[in-house]
């Protein structure tokens, strides 16, 4: 895609020109990158992204990362970073996993509740970090039920909270569980990292947190409280955090519906990279309502370029 | 309960009285019943109801039996009525398994396209007997698939519809399947026998079909086609056959979001019984704007009651 053949309409989103890359370096303090599509696709990190985010930590900026996939935790995130060779702390690193957790620490979830889990290892490993007791996950992959007139499923009525991400090993053991936490136990919270309809296998599309999440909206008639993107309530946990305004903050991301909405919804300016899911057309297409400030073919782009405008 | 002591509103359902329920009786050529909660609790028969129904019969009234329930194909229920003793033949039994495969015999869905199933036996059996090609099902219940990104998940091409019911074996391979299906396969059907959010094992809930049908909804971005209660497809379907006019059908059922719902969408005069899930304090809840025309505790009252009343 030319970056240098733009003649949408003022309404559009436009290309980003040197001037207007140099423009939004300037007049932002702290850039959100979304990661997958965006820093790497699966395990592969997108050339020159390394040197990009260097160029940007040597203006001063704030980088933060911040991704819906929950299936890892903050540490895990690091690590994969580290063995891409990004150097990236576990304090940069936004996943919905840890937001999930943040969001009960900062309402005063009761300790001696717990927190039943459809997902994976992030989200225990995080709700274990911020000193909540875990039920479900990986361990009820395997577990079965016997659907028999005579057969009495217990639930533990300790259950406070009910999260539910991106889980690999759904099934019906684990739906019921959380079933009946949020149907029988007085007040049980039900909580969502997000509601991606699809995640990406390669360049495959796979069911997301969304399918999991709606098997339980389906199962209990309640709609949950989203803690990722694009909720705003990672963006005021981020707020709180920084101390630094919206409008001085660009959400950098390839998918409209969840890092561009995030970003409007909050207030950021945004940039959408054509690095991931969301193509030209995709953004051009009659039907998208969603329109980013500004697009670029990728994160180094943007970067080069802002970098070749005269001061 | 007692059915004496009714002194409701008249805006509010009426208990059955001697005479409206000989009213009912009289002013209805065909009773179309719920089955659990209603004939049956799980395995067990609701006692009274064979003598019941054969009152029914014996003045002239057709019985039809409506089950959202698509484990058992209609086959598989007259077998379950006469092992309870009920002498109900496979033509007067209307499954969502049925109603799936009739809704695309209707469509007049092409042969040489391919069902995928999220569900259990019933609806396989019911769509082979239609002539459909199915795949999924029980055989894909024990599949798994690794999420790495060199791994490619094929579908058939040739899949047209996705058919989602209940599903005990719910599981990922099968949400990855349903979802390449209704993205990628240009204008695959995504057809639910229900959305029923529980059913029951015993007096304990346990996840419906709407627990299924909300995960593909949630990977698809998709609402689905229903074709069991409360969508009419079901009774379009009945009306054809039985050529009796709405106003002259009573639906008898013990769901108001499904059973009384359906009848109503329909026209049809509406019994609630509160044999199954529902409760009087649960039909007259401040919050519950379904309300049948009659309610009575259970379908041999109703009967007893009409056959008390003088002509």
């Amino acid at each position: 895609m030319s970056m240098a053949n733009g003649t949408q309409p003022p309404s559009s989103p436009q290309p980003l020109s040197p001037q207007t890359a140099r423009s939004l370096v300037d007049s932002v303090e702290a850039f959100l990158f979304d990661c997958d599509g965006v820093i790497w696709k699966g395990d592969t990190l997108i050339e020159g992204v390394p040197l990009a985010l260097q160029a940007l930590r040597s203006l001063g900026k704030k980088l933060v990362f911040v991704t819906n996939n929950s299936r890892k935790s903050r540490k895990q995130y690091a690590k994969k970073f580290a063995s891409l060779g990004l150097d990236v702390s576990e304090e940069e690193i936004f996943s919905s996993s840890f937001a999930a957790a943040m969001f009960l620490k900062l309402r005063n979830f009761p300790k001696e509740k717990k927190v039943y889990v459809i997902g994976e290892e992030g989200i225990l490993e995080e709700l274990t970090l911020a000193g909540f007791s875990c039920l479900g996950g990986p361990e009820d992959g395997k577990k079965e039920i016997e659907l028999k007139n005579n057969f009495w499923f217990e639930h533990d009525k300790s259950v406070g909270a009910v999260v539910v991400g991106f889980d690999q090993y759904i099934n019906y053991y684990k739906l019921q569980y959380a079933t009946l936490c949020i149907r029988e136990n007085p007040g049980c919270l039900f909580i969502a990292t997000n509601r991606d309809a699809v995640g990406h296998m390669g360049s495959q599309e796979c069911p997301g947190a969304g399918c999991m999440v709606g098997a339980v909206a389906g199962s209990t008639g309640k709609e949950p409280t989203v803690v990722g993107k694009p909720s705003t309530f990672l963006m005021d946990f981020l707020l709180e955090r920084f101390q630094i305004e919206t409008s001085r903050m660009c959400m950098v991301g390839d998918q409209l519906d969840t890092d561009i909405l995030f970003g409007q919804n909050a207030g950021c300016k945004t940039l959408l990279v054509l690095s991931g899911v969301t193509s030209l057309s995709d953004l051009q297409h009659p039907t998208n309502e969603i329109h980013p400030d500004y697009y670029a073919s990728n994160v180094v782009d943007f970067v080069e370029l802002s970098r070749n405008c005269p001061l």
